[in-house]
């Protein structure tokens, strides 16, 4: 498989067209962005860590039956994946407080659902990702109803096989952000990544934060919580 | 029936208790506020002129089976109602994109959508009224997962009622806000008012607008607005 242009840059990862059809390579980047982009920085190793946490569950959800968008880890950084045309949407599920949940409602984080919870933010950095819901997105014609529909099952599902894995490793899925794209049959499938820059991580017994949360928020350790999160799931 | 002490003075209303049990008098204000509070002014007639409207639509919608809080207008501004414990959910349907819709998601004003949206904020000025959805609901714990749709329901069909109401009076509901309370009992029923204050109505032939949207913006013509909607609906 060899490289051809390059089809996008984001935040944290490049992507490249290929000479296989249907098949992009995703390159992880050690850059980060927080804070609706005003706060940027480096986050050493980052991009290998990214890359390897998020195939390893992106095959983990795979045998659960879960369609994604992987396809084959290349190297460290790169990973070959299926072209999709992603649904402009973030979708997030929520295990517990915390972020701007806890922010926008005036609630301290920490506080364990009775149920996961999921929203929707609209995928558009003009407009600052703004929360809808289902109606708003069939409205905007986002998606239609039949895809929301299958997204939010999906959606619940990765967090049911997510969490469960997670505890195996000490470690409690509080949040996370998941983007889906469409194949050219219109079949959805898990898109975008799985790690530490898209989830919540707190350690089990202490709470500790082993997310972008340490980046966010400067508190320092950012390296060390990306390259632990990388030994519990590999460990 | 007697007004006792003042439970509560609200923007446009204030809420007395009286001596007859599970019976509370509304009484409303001429005064007007706007974008979160920063604009206040004073709209001339607009209280009795709403009280009026609401009452009138609040007896329109029970005559469709829809349960409210109406129990009987006592004079110009001032009316009896059913002492509720309000949801704290401010539940806004929508026709046509307009307002906040418009802003937050970038799209102009005046699309028709194929199918009503609906939205809630939790009522928290605090907060600013945060958008939420119903997941965020349960978990915050304003409402329950049988509450939440039993209002979806009757807020869906309150909208069919209006929409069909004010299309014989030449006006288009483009969007409005309810809020719901529930009895003793625990039923629920719509309360608040349904009013210009409230909702958005264009006139259907030249989308002029006849609703507090002209105090919002500073349009001028506002009591001649709140004039006009009042003769459309007793006219």
């Amino acid at each position: 498989m060899k490289k051809t242009v390059e089809l996008y840059e984001g935040k944290a990862k490049k992507v490249f067209d290929t000479d296989i059809e249907g098949v992009v390579i995703v390159s992880y980047k050690d850059d980060a962005t927080a804070l609706d982009g005003l706060k940027k920085g480096t986050i050493m190793g980052k991009g290998a860590i990214n890359n390897r946490i998020s195939n390893y569950l992106m095959q983990l959800l795979e045998k659960e039956g879960i369609p994604t968008h992987f396809v084959r880890e290349l190297n460290d950084r790169e990973t070959a994946v299926k072209k999709v045309s992603i649904v402009p949407l973030e979708v997030i599920v929520r295990n517990i407080s915390a972020g701007s949940f806890s922010k926008r409602y005036g609630v301290e984080e920490g506080i364990v659902f009775e149920e996961p919870t999921i929203e929707f933010s609209y995928k558009n950095d003009a407009l600052h990702d703004p929360l809808l819901n289902a109606y708003h997105a069939v409205a905007l014609d986002l998606a239609d109803k039949t895809e929301i529909q299958h997204i939010k099952l999906l959606a619940f599902r990765i967090n049911y096989i997510l969490k469960e894995f997670f505890k195996t490793r000490n470690i409690k899925l509080v949040d996370f952000k998941m983007e889906f794209g469409r194949l050219p049959d219109g079949t959805i499938v898990l898109a975008d990544e799985i790690s530490p820059d898209t989830c919540r991580f707190w350690d089990y017994d202490t709470n500790q934060k082993l997310d972008k949360d340490r980046f966010r928020r400067d508190m320092g350790g950012v390296e060390d919580a990306y390259e632990e999160m990388y030994r519990r799931v590999f460990g």
